[in-house]
């Protein structure tokens, strides 16, 4: 592993990670097409929490927590840390001291593939934390890892500065490059999605709306009276 | 798979339905000798909602929801939507337009054996969910499935027309011809719980109201004084 | 399996056990070297949550509920109820019945190593319960087992008579004889935390409030600039 | 639960399980539209067996195997054990005894949602078994279940007199009425692949045999040279 | 954790920690009245080993190997050597090179909570493992834990010197003071099982051997025809 | 999702693939400072196989494997194909047919963070699979994905080109770029094992070998004697 931590990274507009967080997880990763996603393990320490933020992204070793430290002094108002892990591990990594220095420089939240602890604190600040397992178990700091390299946390690759929004279903990775055009599109089908809903609160039926029973009859749908 | 959808089915009347509501999963099951409870990998996406309706069923292939926009229109007010899929899945099948479509309908809530997402959306509205996984990974529609067909839902056969029960202890499928039975025979053992319950909140013991201790000293237990 | 029931236990002190409690999980097992942690999977049923108690323990068989009938009376004012199985089990061995009896008692939680049902009454009165599943599969009273001797339960020797700290993180055990010496290091812990907690608040970085910087960098960290 | 044993079932001819049985189970799943197919935690204690046979269907409480010894009476030459669990359970209902009983009977394997032990000796005989897992925990004689009603066995529908098919990719059921259509698409199918293999093994490419190159150019696949 | 090594343990005598070790864990198991039993994620990494041991044991941190080798030093011929973790771990712990070192001294295998690599070299050796995962991943030595103290591994509490047994059926640990108690009980159940055996596979029922059909009538079991 | 198929990719040379194939994956594991190890859930589908070859990437959305087809024509003799999935899917993506056309290319085996089926022919050809499942259920072949793109393959990030080395202990990536360099070190490594396993074969204690005796002094270690 390199053990280095990049200082200056390229992060999208504030504007453009503050308009992803309002459309939420779901339109977002529709809005790319399917993709950033991480895994459905990935879950809130407490509901209702929604963010977004630009990755400061670590990298460290199965019970090792170091390099978060590293990484706090590298983060600036709007960010989100990433972490990622080496190996699999459960243990509580970050806990209500963290939360207090983050939230301190303006941090928005937590994204990590390894445990967390210290939840009850955490929710009452509040600091939102995604996180695959929760876990007193505390870390040592003895091995290095990486601050701002590309890592993978849940199954996907995130590079620092880009966009991550987090929410009740979720974590979603957005690369920085293509957040403008991301977001534009997320908010066109969540306009189209507004149009649908009225009309669907109307007593309107999905299957008239969007037009699909020719094409379920072509595909052989049969309705039968019991 | 057969690509039918049935128009028709039978109910169990309301006034039933709504009485099983009231008594809750756990009574209910209960009730009819322990049958008819789902995998306990069944959560209900957020805290305190209870629901009971008769079960309009679905049968879906892996990451494809199309055959719930067909189940929409067979549902009535007072239905319970029950999705079973051909191959495991963990994908998002369901979210804010077809829960407002369904609520439009009347219909009391939804029992999937995959994902589901817009979480934060669905508890505000209400509309209850229970469900293996939360996942914004949303699903295609390409290939037919079934509405309206026997399916196994986590572990479980759910016919249409089956009384469907969920609450926070998860979800337990009544068989309509047994409803009524069912019924009383959980309200009756709701009345001897709740006589129970009174004398055990004046500090009486299990031991002494079920006349257990002679029982416990046949079968060979022994006190002893540290 | 020896089929007892031990009386009289020795128990610590009450004062250490709510002094305990009011410190919490995670403090308390940094406090005690990060030994004694429950495993991860036990989860309170509702959040908030946070007791202490001496351990009653209680070994079960997989499926078999009966001896905690036994244990309630062996229960007192500030105990909570531990249990241990022999086979690994996730059905629903406690509810709101079992529960009413225990606060009857006194008794301020239980710790269950299978799955627990009830659980929106369980929140209601309110009585918390640490389980490794919510399910509303019911059990039976056939067959014997024991309470008040050393169990394993979620990974962990319970002893009678230790003290357990249970909130949001987890699930600790603390040797009976050890509390008075826990409590100490963790209060003394604690404020070392609070300090940290000011400063860290004010904006000071973990770099520096510990020292970090001349270790990090004779480890090898290097800093780039992107 | 119907305490019951059902003597007389009809089972479909013993020249159709057998054709059934050289098709394997991945072919048979694919000639009956892939339908049944059990989960994939269905996993064979040792490689190599490859059976098929009509269910004798078992209806089993958690820790009990009672109903197994009922059943063996029920079973004739050619048939296979099928075992549902009314709630999970991972004990060890069957090892070597049960095995001898049954391959003196001609039973030619056993499938079984829960768990299975003797697994050297299984293996020694041999008698093949498919069961969600290993373990050593033996199971009580104490409460009815029933013998040859539908069961659900690992997410399918078994009924009595199913063809069941299990080798070293699962186990997939046929019901016995599907049971000669099926082995006359699975053969043809069969067929057809025994054509495409040889082909392939010449190295000419499924995008030709199967005429896949217009289809992906027109949706749209690119191809680049790095 | 007391970072001790205790270098004089008391062992069961070897001809019986060999008796049980023919026996195997399913009857020794069953002999010691279902006690003992390792979790059954605790797998052999290769079929058909068979062994049984003193136990050293050794309790190590996450991700660190290091007491491993101190406790190489303390195993004599006839011992297994028995691995717990302070906090859950799937790191290959153990390699081709620490078994070389065991065999050297007759030790028979290793029973690890945790994870194990090099297993084609194992498998050849032959030096059998039972582990709840294999992986390549390394363990670092900086941490200490402790050899001889008593552990929990699997689920269960073993102490130096207890036997342990270990097959493909899984892992039970038979306390030391116990052994010989529980050999001859073991005999004496594998040679009823022989008697059962031989009537079994002369087609006898074990519904007459163990005169079943009395009591199962008496709990209602109900024979129908189709 | 970009839906390219990247033709021409680089390479490392062959001799490099076949020495890290010799060496086998923890060693190489280690030599890359245990980075690039797939997780511990990638299992071979049989034992035994070992093999190294370049990495021909594919991405592929859930329960469709048409991109298989797609790639195939861009293997060459040497190659390794490597499969990651957009969202997570257990069906089997692969079998047979596809080995065969594989194999007839000198492809060396499949890495696949999905499922497998037709393991018996595949260990009769042999040709080797490592994956997370295995299972019958079978793809369609309607929605693009990607080939010789970069993949998230069980958590590692693998690029087309990188040498993927694969045993019974699990599955590395290595770098193209670097792959001269870790052969070399991890032949050092080799030989200087060699050295130490003569050692231990010798009854020598690594103890003594790595000179750790002071060391565990100075942590604290204490030897007691019961």
């Amino acid at each position: 592993m390199k053990s280095v931590a990049v200082r200056n990274i390229r992060r999208a507009g504030l504007e453009i990670v503050d308009g992803l967080a309002i459309l939420g997880v779901a339109t977002v990763h529709e809005a790319q097409e399917r993709t950033g996603l991480l895994a459905s393990y990935m879950r809130p320490i407490y509901p209702g929490a929604s963010v977004a933020g630009s990755a400061i992204t670590v990298l460290v070793p199965p019970g090792d927590n170091w390099m978060l430290h590293v990484a706090v002094e590298l983060c600036t108002s709007g960010d989100v840390l990433v972490v990622g892990v080496t190996s699999p591990c459960t243990d509580g990594y970050f806990g209500e001291l963290l939360a207090t220095s983050l939230a301190a420089r303006g941090v928005r939240g937590l994204v990590i593939d390894a445990g967390c602890r210290d939840v009850r604190a955490l929710a009452q600040m509040p600091f939102p934390v995604w996180s695959r397992a929760v876990s007193a178990q505390g870390t040592v700091k003895e091995t290095l890892g990486a601050v701002n390299v590309g890592v993978v946390c849940a199954g996907q690759v995130v590079e620092p500065g880009d966009v991550v929004v987090a929410d009740d279903d979720g974590v979603v990775v957005v690369r920085r490059e293509d957040a403008v055009r991301v977001l534009a599109m997320a908010r066109a089908r969540e306009e189209k999605e507004a149009k649908a809903r009225a009309r669907l609160q109307n007593g309107e039926l999905g299957l008239d709306i969007y037009d699909m029973r020719s094409r379920l009859a072509s595909k052989g749908l049969k309705y039968l009276d019991e």
